[in-house]
């Protein structure tokens, strides 16, 4: 954390504990305001273009017996970040739910059962203070690897991403300023993929050093960390961002959440939504246009199906070009993986697709 | 691959080919032995403490209408991947599947539908040439990160371990010595570590620097790269290995499958499997050693405690120690995972622990 960071998290910490106890010198009954995180409170900035929190809030009073536990527990947990941040030590959820764990007084009650519990009272504060988890220090489990034409700092180590062999440098969760910095990005653009696999295939067909790009993978889902870094690399870089997924829903939703935020992280999305991102297939379209073989296509599932159907209703596919996509998909009847392009020759997708897509500006938004 | 290993390997399938070719030209029905890959034919071998296959073969005979498709796909699968050997690529097994799905001739049927096919397939070629699938130029999904006193090469490129900041360098698939190249290894043992979560607290508290060694995780069960990789680092550098996994039967598996190979790939212990591996940690005894309240504990579910009934029987685990471990565990009825430890404080695992435990060799074998 860079101290202005830090100094900033603190004062938010100190704030937060301060306003309960000014109340308490009051004798009024402690309480905090949470805003709602829930689908009812979650909107699509139009504007913005990004996922977002509306305006509701819930009040947490600690004289209820509804509230009293989580009332402490969200004390406990704003105390436990404090420490954390003042000892300049970063841990995991998992070990923050340990390490506030404990049986109150001479009571038979744990101040927390599971983590489940926690991880709620962790995301509660951070949308109550406007405070990154990974500010307080916390992170959660990582996925992803990165490589291509930039020098990175890690931690105060110096990371060369074009001599990273086959493995690849693992993405971090926490990827803050104070502890990655850029220094010598000569990349003109961001592609994320996916799956690490195809990552694989094009770190070993040095696609990143004859296209001049980053490459990266999220695994799957994109990890907090992953979605975090490309974002900082697309505001303070000014770097474009193509994102390379399946050609299925969900594939598109993963999409989506690089590009608009996450349903369950939206209070988040002003920090981690990477709006200008350009999806860059697997289009629907692209069976017709590289003449992949019938034989390389799957069939939609009854999941697929009723999938596809959900994400035409989301607000952030109202866009035409996007409602032909996923429309275009249900009519055919069939996905396409990334793999699918390897019925092409092992090269294709490195010499032909990507190149041809980017040249030809061939994708959607 | 090295340009003996790929000879090697290539050789292997040359001759796999040769000798279905000699039947047909003797006019013989084509056939070939395939070891059984099933729980049946697996067997503990007492003298070399690993997994290993049995005896038993299945015969595939091409005039066998029950055999035909999978003859045809076995020798499909050998013809590409002498292929991939050739070019010098390395691939996905999804990638695989792809490239070998076709429709025969005129007629509507695929050489293969789904990739559980393929994947059997290849499990098939890879005992009945003795060939790691990795010599075969095919890579699975990876896991896993390292960093510590060491330099290493990954294709070509020179990666110090010492300076790989909080991301660590990802653990790839391959990690055949013509991929990976060990040059400036320091490190006194490697430290394996179940979750990334403690593999990142370790590696912030610079614990591999402090004492001398190499810190990897397999987040989870171990993936084949890593399994691999550190087997090279215990048979070709010696170097001790320390397995670090949560206190429940299923820590106690994944210690075991670093230690003795795992039940389904039994067939690649001699490659993978680390004999003297040492369990340190977490040990159902560590609770009272190391004086970690009640509450960090977890109650067994009934998985958890079928699960230690079906270890308390593998032969593997029947060394006096390993009973009484077990068997101390149901009748304390808890588990302990790693983050329990951070009750005593964020630094006692690095600090405390772990020292202690390897001083004292405190460990299971």
């Amino acid at each position: 954390m860079s101290k202005k960071t830090r100094t900033e998290e603190l004062e938010k910490l100190a704030q937060f504990g301060k306003q309960v106890l000014e109340q308490i010198k009051k004798m009024e009954n402690p309480h905090i305001q949470i805003p709602l995180r829930s689908l009812s409170n979650t909107i699509f900035d139009e504007d913005k273009q990004i996922l977002k929190l509306g305006n509701k809030k819930q009040v947490r009073t600690y004289f209820n017996t509804a509230h009293t536990k989580k009332f402490m527990q969200t004390l406990l947990i704003a105390s436990a970040c404090k420490e954390l941040i003042k000892s300049g030590k970063t841990t995991s959820i998992r070990d923050l739910f340990y390490m506030t764990k404990h049986t109150i007084g001479t009571s038979k009650e744990n101040t927390f059962e599971d983590q489940e519990e926690s991880n709620a009272i962790i995301e509660d504060l951070e949308v109550t203070i406007d405070a990154l988890r990974e500010n307080l220090h916390l992170f959660a489990s990582t996925r992803g690897a990165m490589v291509g034409n930039a020098t990175i700092v890690d931690s105060g180590d110096t990371i060369n991403l074009r001599k990273m062999g086959s493995g690849g440098w693992g993405i971090p969760s926490i990827v803050e300023e104070e502890v990655i910095q850029f220094k010598n990005v000569e990349a003109e653009f961001v592609l994320v993929v996916e799956k690490d696999a195809m990552w694989r295939r094009l770190n070993e067909d040095k696609f990143w050093k004859k296209h001049n790009c980053l490459l990266m993978h999220g695994q799957g889902m994109a990890p907090r960390g992953v979605r975090r870094l490309l974002w900082r690399l697309n505001h303070e870089l000014k770097l474009p961002v193509y994102v390379f997924v399946d050609n299925d829903p969900w594939g598109f939703y993963i999409y989506s959440v690089y590009k608009q935020g996450s349903i369950n992280l939206a209070y988040e999305s002003k920090r981690m939504a990477v709006t200008d991102a350009k999806f860059i297939g697997l289009s629907s379209f692209d069976q017709e246009k590289f003449d992949i073989p019938d034989n390389a296509t799957i069939k939609l599932t009854k999941t697929d199906i009723a999938r596809c159907r959900q994400i035409l209703e989301y607000p952030w596919f109202q866009k035409k070009s996007w409602q032909k996509e996923i429309k275009h998909m249900m009519k055919k009847g069939v996905k396409l993986e990334l793999e699918a392009l390897s019925k092409k020759g092992l090269e294709f997708t490195a010499n032909t697709y990507l190149p041809q897509k980017i040249e030809n500006k061939d994708w959607l938004e």
